[in-house]
């Protein structure tokens, strides 16, 4: 097992990063999102997202603010749920929750004839007006998000838009960049639960940083 | 929002999967391994898996024997397990287990200075020979997995060897690829804990489909 590197998990993520930064070459980020794109693509080796990513003005600054004010995040699915870390989320007073198992979310949506992801999203906005909103599959969450914002019934202090698919996630996703609210946007077909949960981890790893951890 | 296609949930995955099939042109995947393939594209928009994913002989008829008679499943990550459709594994039996956040493996862990996820495996090691491991994160895990394989200790009837990352995971991949066991494993720098759960969904679907569901 010679190929195999003797280092810690510290150390591989440290070394990671360098290796990101290096083959970047030319194409570094703005140093205020470095800290998300380097992420995205450590978490995804996927380096499309050196360019994919849209961050409306001043957004890590709301995003930052938001966080560190102890936000209601909510996730439209388990698994951004599962990936962020709760631990740092929960230092800040921050909660992270998830309705795309509950059973009144089903009954309604499927009395209404529309998702799950969307009632979660309408389950959400009962409880808290300016929540981060983290969507790592539905474009129907997206969707209902903007009704709501163009309805005037919630003004969330950040939308994570990247959800990863084929059908409606493109259109879904350049509504949320029109929408004038705060958001991080992988344009294109690409995202995920990972991106997604990734993208608030290196947003709270930040505030971590600074506060000295 | 005329772009939006009015689609239930269902259809967009039908139609999904025409879309990567139409996109793969004249690169289609194996009838036996096509499932897989296109599960994961779908799962990461990332056409670059059609090239990436290995699959060891036989390995989906040995993957579906072992899910069909209730395999225990352990995952390296919380993301991996939540990712996991487990009504349709329950149906068949099988459970989905991650120790990464137990107290006694991070204990153990610091005491010999390994990793969670390499202690994870021992204490899966411990329950169960004929395992199914699933690692989307860790490539530790995929070493501890090899070394236990090699000391005859465990013989897992399928292991899916994604992990994502810069240091070490290409080289953890191989050792997989090398040991003899049956896997699944996307080789290079790609993968994640979505890619893992979605291989090991791809089968439990397909079985799900082959008995009516």
């Amino acid at each position: 097992m010679k190929e195999i590197l003797k280092i810690s998990p510290a150390d591989i993520e440290k070394k990671s990063f360098e290796i990101i930064t290096e083959e970047l070459g030319e194409n570094q980020p703005l140093p205020e999102l470095a800290p998300i794109v380097k992420r995205v693509i450590h978490t995804t080796a996927d380096f499309e997202y050196a360019e994919n990513l849209y961050f409306s003005p001043d957004v890590i600054e709301k995003a930052k603010e938001a966080l560190k004010s102890g936000a209601r995040i909510f996730t439209d699915t388990k698994m951004a749920m599962a990936g962020i870390n709760k631990r740092t989320a929960e230092k800040l007073g921050c909660t992270v929750e998830c309705f795309i198992g509950d059973k009144d979310v089903a009954e309604s949506a499927a009395e209404k004839g529309t998702t799950r992801s969307s009632e979660s999203v309408d389950k959400a906005a009962g409880m808290c007006k300016d929540m981060i909103y983290v969507v790592g599959n539905a474009p129907t969450a997206l969707i209902r998000l903007r009704e709501l914002i163009d309805e005037g019934k919630i003004a969330p202090r950040l939308i994570v838009g990247v959800p990863v698919g084929f059908v409606n996630v493109v259109p879904a996703k350049e509504l949320i960049i029109q929408s004038g609210c705060p958001c991080i946007v992988a344009r294109g077909r690409k995202g995920g639960s990972n991106v997604a949960a990734c993208i608030i981890n290196a947003l709270l790893y930040e505030i971590d940083k600074s506060r000295g951890r």
